[in-house]
């Protein structure tokens, strides 16, 4: 079985996230990293491209001549993945998938609810896979808290707090990570909730297998002359009524990537914290205080596949991502098993966008979330 | 100079916060527990008296005997501790005070903002120390932390994040402890956050030195049957601008007592925890994250008055109570240096509890926080 | 039931176990300091008498005078708290004891070996309580380990690891703490050794419930010019096989009080630590992680009578310690229950100090553990 | 510039390590799997090709062969990774170096001392690179607490403790990986010593930048029936006097992966621990603890280059194998900045093996320690 090819869309000289797609795509050799248009300038695409040490002729100088040439080829990219700052994620996204590739796409799906709209109307017409890399729902250990409230562990779920501090941008921002996220044009009307909020958001959703049935938002701009939120504050009801808290922030200095969250149930209580993501707690209603660790015989099946390495030996971010990307080359194969997010995930992120800004600014009470 | 002599109100068999009292007072042999009313049962007065190993003709069968036989004496009560279910806070509080007698009483003040300013009324009027027992201001890393904000380590505070999660009231109501807690008559109009939503918010406003200006209140009762609320979302404004969000819950399985404070300003941030306590995390905005224990060289005359033993030997609960009857000694005394909380932080307490139920009842949004 | 009425040698100005020996015993209202001969400077011990709030009658000169003149009392002490440096341990002993009272003293037992089977044989004769502050003991978790061990939980023990790292010798010896540890002549012939290290061998032994019956032994002198030794490493091996090491350091940098311990035995192991000291690990050889907590529902008897609060309300080293006096004041009245150390743990102790020492010097292999 | 071709040797079905070196050896596109001799069954060898997804023409049924055809192409191998059992290790690198290629091999070097030194004549008259997979040395936090002590940040070393608790050999053994770690014909004559007391020792060596001078051994078979020992405790003497222990145990129950290092120096004190790679604990000697984090803007630039995402990101053992294979990638290129182990540190390891086997059988004292 041949390894899938993927060309990458962003991912040009500074970027962050782009070389996390690289490793994270070839961790496993089932996708190879074959073409690009890295860059909207030509020449950082070129120099891109041989940092990545692809044929310097599939370095493309722009999108649709990625999409023209690897068409003609007998050895054509697969996919499409995305890797750009939001704004570019639907016209790529939309020239890929009419061009006839799969495509995977960085988080949040676009920079306007309508937006998402029209590309989940695009995905639909277009019939190939559509993912979206929420990462932290490709933790093992995430996926078993997930296996295990669908499987009633916990009891009907009460409460949740998910909280994502971070403090990196708690000064004027500086850098090209931070300036793009600051500016509404590139990242949409949402800061902090689009860049973290809704990884939050999409990990409450999808470890409790529930969906947030209204919201009432408090966002910040701590940091003067910053045009986006960097402090967020969600309350949150689910469909089964029960109650929550979303606490986001980029202003919180000395926090790195503090994803966390808790979930209690009427008979069981959870526990799970990104920055140690092979240790997942559970709180049993007698008082016992259960500590599993991924690589754990008990383990379920969600959670074993996902692992590549023996309990003891710590697996992280990328080994998180790398899942998503498995499951991802499952769903272009047309194999079981994927648990990656795609446009729907994506819809429902973008709400949270909107509605919480607009919430926010006209300071209302709780309000139904609709997508 | 001779020990305090303490009678004590309330603390007759089954206590929880009767014993604590009474260890926490003698610890420092500053106070010695001499007489008491106990129980309103003459016998379970009397059975006190004899566990607590007092002298038995001053184990008192009610209140305005101890206080008028005392007060005959030559070698009379100093104060009076009250340790009684809340509604007896005040008629306890106001008999002692008008009988000339200094009072410490445990949280909140009443069961009324009302009863709450009738009592404020009292203790000017009587001109006697009143300190209320928010315990977790006794930490000496609680200490710590507020002295170092005073001394602007943090900078301009921006953003406070104060958690108290327990997990022991996820069950209808059983016991003692948790069914008076339950019974509007005995414990006022919030259950939750009559209980420990009000610690956490004298916490935040304790370690930072700020007042709350604004509240938005999301209070629920998630146990099927109970009369009051057992979980509770506030967020919170701060009078210089900062965010804040406060979240108490009393059905979060599996939690035990897990008061938690992050505070973030424009220079460096910190957290503190309740089960740790003797562990101080200062972040500071070049990346360094230093963790202060108790007993270290470098911490401030308040913390090392607050401990009694070297670092490494770790101290706790019961110390810290001892450090808010040090303090009140202090004052009974009339030396400098006591932080004890008194009538005003109860006043606020009480402000708390009768606004968040009654705003979060009412669906109100952001509301001035008034006392 | 009266309060006993205790009588301290040692603990004058400048004391740090002193002080911690009056907290402790007091407590639990079983026990009051009444008396003591705190140093051996009268005015010294008159004005400690005054800082512990005594009778000043009862501060006296010495300890000859102290026993004579509280016989003559109608309500002498019952018994003596030996507080004071190692040297003084024998005689003080010899005295209180051969006077008719009962003795509580810290460790380690006297200075040499043959000193403490003299004081042995004097126990023996004076037929009193005799208890040695082997203060990590009395922790709650400590003893739920013992009684899990004891209940087979573990299974066959295999392997102890006990370690006792410090850090605050790690400088040349100053202050009157260390001056004295430092010294032969108050301190014996052992400094880590006997300073800590025969903690971490009681608590070994206590736990196990297994003796050991072989050891080797290297200790070290590591800073210039101190005369004892500052940092040991003891391999052991236990009665029934088991292995064994015992590593402690008075020089280790950044360390507080760390004292540790695992053990394992072939169904499962387990895990305390003495800085974290209401949290006991169990792990099963089935992969599961336990952690249990003081006052978790699901402990046994020992730990339950040995905590004062519920869970979440941590408990620290005076509390342990006064579980000792807890314990010691129940053989004094004559009841059951006692885990409080004594003379056999003494000589236990002593016998590590002297042949440590001896071995390492030496530089002998595994030899048999005798007392 | 082109990535470099890797031939693997083992590694084939139901293989652990195997997969491990791939994932690492690719991470950063420096490295490609070409080809491999994945088992000494050609069926195997052929399947594991397939699994690995390289070409069916690669996928050898034995090293000559692979060796003689790779030898012959255009686009020949550029080196070998060893990844079988400990026997095979000395042939296959003779094998490889000799036909001219590069070797990257598991450790233990060999199985034997003077296999060891056998291969260290091939090495050094191949002239080729050779390198050895100490894995545990690749991780960014280690190689800082390196270069930190290096730079004097701790002062002189006086103690170090190293340890490494497994608990998976506690029962007799069972499975592929148990068995022929079991088998001295397979694994030479160290058990538990061999497979990971030597990542212990090398990380000792490592981070302290001081060789071992003197060891006192003492090994154990805890597990009845076992051939090789399980449980080691080894006392350590370093040739600038500083004093150490090395545990290391495969039958503690609970434990995974627990490779912790202490050390401490005259001016300050280090932790680390591999199942929390990301954190480096600095312990000041003015009491001042500090967390070191991967990702912290202080780092110094092994630890900068060693980490592929931004702080908060965990990475872990998959990505610190990978460093090695990135410094082995340099070292065939001719680059500087490598610090993967090679055959000096392949001669320490054997030589600890061997000499703590003998001198814990003879019950040795403490011996002069030689390659």
């Amino acid at each position: 079985m041949r390894r899938l090819r993927m060309g990458m869309i962003g991912g040009g000289p500074g970027a962050f996230i782009g070389p996390v797609h690289r490793i994270a795509a070839e961790m496993d050799r089932e996708i190879e990293l074959v073409a690009g248009a890295f860059s909207s300038s030509a020449e950082k695409s070129r120099a891109a491209g041989e940092a990545y040490r692809i044929d310097p002729s599939r370095a493309y100088a722009d999108i649709a001549t990625m999409l023209a040439e690897e068409a003609k080829r007998a050895d054509p990219i697969d996919f499409v993945a995305i890797t750009t700052p939001n704004h570019m994620h639907l016209p790529a996204a939309k020239a890929a998938l009419e061009a006839g590739f799969a495509v995977i796409c960085d988080k949040p799906a676009t920079t306007t609810l309508a937006q998402a709209h029209e590309l989940a109307a695009i995905v639909e017409k277009a019939g190939k896979p559509f993912a979206l890399t929420y990462t932290y729902s490709g933790y093992p250990l995430v996926r078993e808290a997930r296996a295990r409230i669908a499987a009633g562990a916990l009891g009907p779920i009460r409460k949740v707090v998910v909280e994502y501090p971070q403090g990196w941008l708690s000064k004027p921002d500086t850098g090209k990570q931070a300036e793009w996220r600051g500016d509404p044009a590139r990242s949409g009307v949402g800061g902090c909730v689009a860049d973290i909020g809704v990884h939050a958001f999409h990990l409450a959703e999808f470890i409790t297998g529930l969906q947030v049935s209204e919201i009432l938002a408090d966002l910040g701009t701590v940091v003067p002359g910053r045009r986006v939120d960097d402090d967020c504050q969600i309350l949150l009801r689910f469909a089964n009524g029960a109650r929550g808290a979303l606490l986001a922030s980029q202003i919180s200095v000395g926090e790195r990537n503090g994803l966390t969250i808790r979930i209690y149930g009427e008979k069981a209580g959870l526990r799970w914290r990104q920055e140690d993501p092979n240790m997942l707690w559970i709180y049993h209603d007698d008082g016992r205080s259960e500590l599993v660790q991924a690589g754990d015989p008990g383990l379920g099946a969600d959670a074993v596949r996902a692992s590549r390495t023996p309990g003891g030996h710590p697996e992280g971010y990328l080994e998180a991502f790398a899942n998503l990307y498995r499951d991802f080359a499952r769903q272009i194969r047309g194999e079981e098993g994927s648990l990656v997010p795609g446009i729907a995930d994506g819809l429902r992120g973008m709400a949270l966008i909107e509605q919480s800004v607009a919430l926010s600014k006209a300071g209302a009470g709780w309000t139904k979330f609709t997508v």
